[in-house]
């Protein structure tokens, strides 16, 4: 095993937003089909470079493996975040098939974190720690929400 | 022209909410090529008599046609909520392929409207005092949550 791959696996192991999001995925595998894939190996269609999102028409319609992607991140986010405040959540996607809409968590009447997506044809994070970095943000701006209407969250 | 189009005629006239629903619709008529269909014509596709409902697979995928109707009657109910509470609104609509989901309205941090749908490939209406009737309760109920919501809204 290369360096390079060994080094993506630390940055799994050692980030929790990074292992909920393959708790959350292998969650989908109700077929056990998954098992023999490891995390790096489940995690890698959310990663694209910069060349491989210019490859990719916006105004194509979005795929449902897109929409997929896009649903368990965010659902893993709403996974974290329920885990650290003890607050049941739901979480919702609307994308037009023009690539354009939001994802939404909430919990109550109200919304914790509220993402707007455009171009959602090319979703995807340049790297593992960008991905990282954008799960922990989102968890940080939600669970401020998650403090600031506590009186209306049980 | 029958009295029972006459009738259904008066109620269309009658109602704000139905009014505002062929607002909605005729927003989305870029080339005014439904210019020449009448109102009642328009809020057809909404009636659905309970025979008409039976003939519907709920196990079958949920079509775009049917996905359309859901949205523009949530973004009317909207509509109707804006005009009278002064407050701007997002609707988002959230439906997996099996018909199973959910409609909310919101404003900020706050859902003034959410509405679970279930097999959403057989929605409609059994006539269009029924769909006046759950567009109202519908508004009425945002209404509540406006006010309850006050200090959060802008």
């Amino acid at each position: 095993m290369s360096t390079e791959i060994l080094d993506k696996e630390d940055i799994v192991n050692n980030s929790e937003f990074l292992k909920s999001l393959v708790t959350k995925i292998r969650a989908y595998d109700s077929y056990g089909a998954w098992a023999k894939f490891s995390d790096l190996y489940l995690l890698k269609p959310f990663i694209k470079t910069k060349e491989e999102k210019k490859k990719i028409d916006a105004h194509d319609d979005v795929d449902s493996k897109t929409l997929g992607l896009i649903r368990v991140f965010y659902e893993a986010i709403a996974y974290v975040i329920e885990q650290k405040t003890n607050i049941f959540t739901t979480t919702a996607i609307d994308i037009s098939h023009e690539g354009f809409g939001r994802a939404l968590i909430y919990s109550g009447n109200i919304i914790i974190l509220e993402k707007t997506l455009r171009d959602v044809q090319k979703f995807g994070f340049g790297s593992f720690e960008k991905m990282d970095e954008e799960g922990k943000r989102s968890v940080e701006k939600a669970i401020k929400n998650v403090e600031k209407f506590k009186e209306f969250l049980s």
